[in-house]
């Protein structure tokens, strides 16, 4: 289903700029009982893309009413992908004048993860293809995603649900459709996205639980082989929620206590952000 | 003009992965006397570009044919751009299986573009935005043009006409649409493109024709102060074929003896096609 600019279509100019050069915005996130959730973190952080990019910002309000609507929709659980483009322009990189950014917005059925993933962990690998450092674009989900799309690539079937990103720089930083989280000695680790990575939603709410519940955390970079030292390890997102990594490469990893808790952290937080 | 999948049409599915993360490829070319120049060495890019991208390839005599079909119905000069896509797929950076590649040919208006850039040359600037590093996405002309797009906001009006980009690693690498050529006493040097940049087919013809001219060519890395310390300057591509820069900065250029050489090399070789 989908609602293209306020009406129900799923065909875009080809002369939008998001589609001639990947140059817009996104969000993707959980609706649950007719309800997309955390709604306003989403909101928040593409206001801050389309303000990065120089993209006038879409009214928020409207975005959001939207949304409500369209995830009224669904009758059960589903994903909603939020898009605001630059909008269409001639050719070349030049900037339309005015611009009159595009918003799409799409609900797709909710994936269907095995329920182990959350309970057991999933298996993890580490990726060929590397992340650019580009700290001007650093942190926003914007559509140039190829990066994530030739990762992804480099496996197919069911044997593996995420591969981990390293930059040029031999860094790791995170899966390609997740945050990465590690604890060491019951410190909570995470990459620094200030070169490269998306800020995931989850990922800050998981820094907030972090700092409510005083949990030390250490932003910070991290090798491959810091990453197989961990003693959890797990990946974030808004979709998946908080899934235990139980293997990665040849190595395996308890689902500890640290990470029980961040999934419960966000059990509750999510079970009232439904209800509420 | 749009032929979107060998019909008239301008308008994409949202699902399109161009759209969604600008998974595919484009090539900007430059339509004479109803005429596609040098579409082959285009095509041969286009393939190219797909191969590394793992799009599976689209038949080059198609797009040939539905070029030149659409070339012949433009009366004066104009410009044909092609762009490839991986397609229509579902939510998420997984690749569809099998993948059906979307082609869109586009033809555009020729830039009015006055003549004294070619005959004495442009006013350029270096940019803020920088180029991240990517070497394994460098020299293909991709869908992931957010750099350029974010380089070209950073001046309007028509005072500038081009402005240089750096790497993150404080080199210059080329224009925001173009290759760039610098001469230092008699020998003719250009970006190496391993990093990053796009491997431009007037860039290509331009070492061709030093090649066979005996023009001693360098390919390196070069700062900002050794462009400016350069004898001449000029940049290159497909539709404004050999602007000499006269002006970068505070600092004026001379139209010099080797651009000259090299504007005439491709007037010879563009007539040629022309007429062809």
């Amino acid at each position: 289903m989908f609602l293209l600019n306020g009406e129900r279509g799923h065909r875009v100019d080809v002369s939008d700029r998001g589609f001639q050069y990947g140059d817009g915005v996104f969000e993707t996130l959980e609706v649950d009982n007719g309800k997309p959730l955390f709604l306003q973190a989403h909101l928040t952080r593409l206001a801050l893309g389309c303000r990065t990019l120089g993209i006038p910002e879409v009214d928020s309000a409207l975005l959001s009413k939207e949304a409500c609507e369209l995830a009224e929709q669904s009758g059960c659980r589903s994903v909603l992908k939020l898009i605001v483009t630059r909008g269409s322009g001639g050719r070349g990189y030049r900037q339309p004048e005015p611009i009159h950014p595009t918003r799409l917005l799409a609900l797709y059925p909710y994936p269907d993860y095995p329920e182990s993933y959350q309970g057991h962990g999933i298996v993890a690998r580490f990726c060929r293809q590397r992340l650019a450092v580009n700290p001007a674009l650093a942190g926003i989900k914007h559509m140039n995603r190829l990066e994530q799309v030739m990762a992804r690539a480099e496996w197919s079937g069911d044997a593996i649900q995420e591969g981990l990103m390293l930059d040029y720089q031999d860094r790791v930083v995170e899966g390609t459709m997740s945050n990465l989280f590690l604890v060491k000695q019951g410190v909570l680790h995470t990459p620094t996205l200030a070169a490269c990575g998306i800020n995931g939603i989850l990922r800050q709410m998981v820094l907030n639980f972090a700092a409510r519940y005083n949990v030390n955390v250490v932003e910070n970079n991290y090798s491959r082989e810091s990453i197989l030292d961990a003693d959890e390890l797990f990946v974030t997102n808004s979709v998946i929620g908080v899934w235990p990594i139980k293997q990665l490469e040849q190595q395996g990893f308890e689902c500890g206590e640290l990470t029980r808790k961040v999934q419960l952290w966000y059990a509750a937080a999510r079970a009232a952000e439904v209800s509420a």
